[in-house]
């Protein structure tokens, strides 16, 4: 890897690191170079041990040696900026001192995501990337074997995304279904029982579902919208709905983050 | 209650509302007048089905009916404000158009939300308010019966708690401990199981844990700080280590509010 210093914010070797809380230039210029960023040297590392490719990496001065034990391995520039110039290039100051720009890799086929997973999770229309990056880290955390995102889902590869999921979005498996409609079909067609989520009359307890499904059984359980939840055509292609407990108290449901955390622990420990 | 225009953001009657942004500023005022500020309509009416009392309300002109049902039973104030008097009052673009400033009840003794509790969570310094807020909400819809909170522990009704809790902090019984050192010792005290969650060498499964504490037993569950955990003092104090299973894929924990939904649901699940 050949270290670089850059004096220049506007020098063009650093257009991938450019205002990075502008997140409508971001998404276009990630998607049109099939990049993504890494921030913060544990989860650059993450991203390193997970295969991902690095385009460059980029240091402030201060931190000039925090990555020097992984450069043998990495074939890309290293570039190291002042701090002021950092801040002036993305946007903020940049307390961690490190950030890399990473290849995107093709996402994998529906089939090769569910090959051998018992215990799925669907996101249809998760927008927040906060929101997204939680759910990966503990879906990852307990062990899911597979997460699909719907069409209009946020991307788990944004900046964002990535730096909430403490790199979890690197091993996570998980693929983008090409089609919201007919989405369920594949995951149906292999075998899954479809849970959706929804705290909704009628629904059952999400113990007593997984527990009625069977632990031999592949689950794929459904989670909608921050506001709204699952569409009424997901609730009607899903199996059944299911539930997490509530106390009363005036509490009317549970964010999202927390909902996906308890509905993949329990799934987790109820399907083996 | 009375309906009053208000033109001026400088007029004192406003005070109440001013730069609710301004963490520092928000902390000392709410402080030295025992007010708390709920915002959105959803969450003021909790607050006042939760039987607060508000000192004020305000509503943008063009939502100035909003909360024509609730008014008969108020006995405070509703101001009415441009939208650009509300921006230059708060601080932002107030959305939602719905403000009211409550006053705060004094904290109930530690021995009154124990009593008959049995799932008791004791946060030692959580610092972050969206944190602390997400936990309440997760706590209140599971059930939880009491929370204990450490001296240092972030504010459950400062605004940005309120609004992430959506309220919850109404409903969810809660104190704060006078001491760190020995907050611990009146909880033992009235028999409860001390389980402090972190993912540490030695920490049983939560759920095998809370199996041999036995269904008959009061328990409470220590959360620690979003980066660093629980501090050693408190992890010796406690009976017993207690983690939330994790399935490797370089993840080495889960975020709070994420670790907390699961343990609450788990200690909800398994206590009666």
């Amino acid at each position: 890897m050949s270290v670089i210093e850059v004096p220049d914010p506007s020098d063009e070797r650093l257009a991938d690191y450019v205002r990075l809380r502008d997140v409508n230039l971001r998404k276009s210029l990630e998607a049109e170079h099939g990049l993504f960023m890494a921030e913060g040297e544990k989860v650059i590392r993450r991203a390193l041990r997970a295969g991902f490719e690095p385009r460059s990496m980029l240091l402030t001065d201060r931190r000039r040696h925090a990555l020097d034990d992984v450069l043998d391995s990495v074939d890309a520039p290293l570039y190291i900026v002042t701090e002021d110039v950092a801040a002036s290039l993305v946007g903020f100051d940049l307390h961690r001192g490190a950030l890399a720009s990473f290849r995107r890799r093709p996402l994998p086929a529906v089939d090769d995501v569910l090959r051998g997973a018992r215990r799925v999770v669907v996101l249809e229309d998760i927008v927040d990337h906060t929101n997204v990056g939680a759910i990966f880290r503990s879906a990852a955390g307990l062990g899911i074997d597979a997460i699909l995102l719907a069409p209009r889902c946020a991307d788990p590869l944004y900046r964002r995304s990535v730096k909430v999921s403490m790199g979890a979005v690197f091993t996570q498996p998980y693929t983008r279904l090409d089609d919201w409609y007919d989405g369920l079909q594949p995951v149906r067609e292999r075998g899954f029982g479809l849970l959706a989520l929804t705290p909704g009359a009628g629904s059952l307890p999400l113990a007593e579902a997984l527990d009625r499904a069977g632990r031999d059984r592949r689950i794929a359980l459904l989670l909608g919208t921050e506001g709204d939840g699952l569409s009424s055509h997901w609730l009607d292609e899903a199996d059944v709905g299911v539930r997490i407990p509530m106390a009363g108290r005036d509490v009317d449901s549970f964010n999202v983050t927390a909902a996906a955390a308890i509905a993949c622990y329990e799934l987790v420990r109820t399907v083996s």
